[in-house]
């Protein structure tokens, strides 16, 4: 009855916790948030992949039988170089996205938008290639999104207008699928669907990733089927600013969030 | 011939370091910015207390002769407690924006602007209250300006809106002065002045904290009248990503940015 480890910079990765909650509700969960050196979109490769590497160990004292990567960030910046360091199953974000897409897209246009450094780092666009070389991808950064939706300007005026800015490109673009590429993103998905119209596909990464781990965690036998779970949070600084907001990502309160060192 | 020593967690004490620069020509300056650990805002109080520390210890190896926490957070929360743990005498933002507030007041009634962390602090409340008690102090948070300035959108419809919704209580309490009691938001006085109109005297911390630097070392000697000074940047992590928004902040672009551990 080992737990799934979770693990994301900050409290974004919640939006994939909730998914691992409503596909998976008997396993136990264990959460990390790196608040104390939030945000990783703007630092270096190799300061990524260490924090990357200790948050991992942090989640193998917790005895987790399978790590997912609830940050982008780390998903297309440091899983490439740590993946095959560790025994432990890992799985990010960015696969599942990219795969669904593929799957989704018939005009072979897809959009791709997320952080500057998820972005620039072309993980999208890497993995698409790979899966098929004739979609086109589109993949833009739209770094205010986590902002407003920190700030909960999550509807109304400005962040429409901030949401029409950043994804014209997209639309003029005729992209007919957008993976929202960054684990704050779903919570401006009514936002977003209002800017780029009713026929674009929104790929939501948290809940193909959510389906990804019921899938790895299947093959290694059955899934629990009834039981008392427990989720538990861990944060590296500010309990308080993270249970603030937990609940807006969680879809539910949480409480006990624990620091450690 | 000793250099001052300026800290940030980031890219915004360089509005600080600007006015140093103006009205202190002929100093060296070592600036350093925490970027690996940035935003220190929404950290608890005893992180940003380690931090501080840590910053100002790298100062001193470096042989500086008066350190400016160019910093909010870190003159709010950190500097009361840590100020006199050290021989270098340290200058903090907050009391000299507060007392040119105070000074700058007809109607007694004075606003703050500045990040969460700042204003939950009720620093320059605390500050206004012990220099005028019958000084009425409106203080709020405007998180949203701090990304605004990073990503450049420091003009136009989406920040004017913003800035509207976040100043309309100012407006209505009727402050004659304000303080933009963070680094960050010189750049946007424009937009701010636009807000409020004319008759508010906005009040910019760097350069009363520039004005206080040079009292307490013209109080030690002689300053220097003529040659040539040197400018070093040191940061944390990611040198390219705090070159590339430093000219915003500085005025001019910024060169050789060492990073250190």
């Amino acid at each position: 009855m080992r737990p799934i480890g979770v693990f994301d910079s900050g409290v974004g990765g919640l939006t994939v916790a909730k998914e691992l909650i409503r596909q998976l509700p008997y396993e136990d969960i264990v959460y990390f948030g790196d608040i104390a050196r939030v945000p990783y979109g703007i630092k270096s490769k190799e300061t990524v992949i260490r924090f990357s590497i200790e948050n991992i160990l942090f989640l193998l004292k917790a005895q987790v039988k399978l790590i997912c990567v609830a940050c982008n960030t780390v998903s297309s910046v440091a899983l490439p170089v740590i993946k095959n360091h560790f025994k432990v199953p890992i799985v990010g974000v960015i696969n599942p996205g990219a795969r669904e897409a593929v799957y989704a897209t018939q005009n072979k246009r897809v959009g791709v938008i997320g952080t500057r450094g998820t972005i620039a780092s072309r993980a999208y666009e890497n993995e698409i290639k790979q899966l098929d070389p004739q979609v086109k991808v589109m993949a833009l950064s739209c770094p205010l999104f986590v902002p407003f939706v920190e700030e909960g300007w999550v509807e109304g005026e400005v962040v429409l207008r901030v949401a029409r800015e950043y994804l014209k490109p997209l639309k003029d673009s005729r992209v007919d699928t957008v993976i929202l590429g960054c684990t704050h993103y779903p919570i401006l998905k009514p936002v977003i669907r209002q800017v780029l119209g009713e026929n674009v596909t929104l790929i939501d990464s948290a809940k193909q990733v959510a389906m990804e781990v019921k899938k790895i965690l299947a093959q290694e036998g059955p899934l629990n089927k009834s039981r008392h779970s427990k989720h538990e949070f861990y944060v590296s600084d500010n309990p308080e600013w993270f249970s603030s907001l937990a609940q807006r990502f969680l879809g539910q309160p949480v409480r006990n969030v624990k620091k450690v060192k």
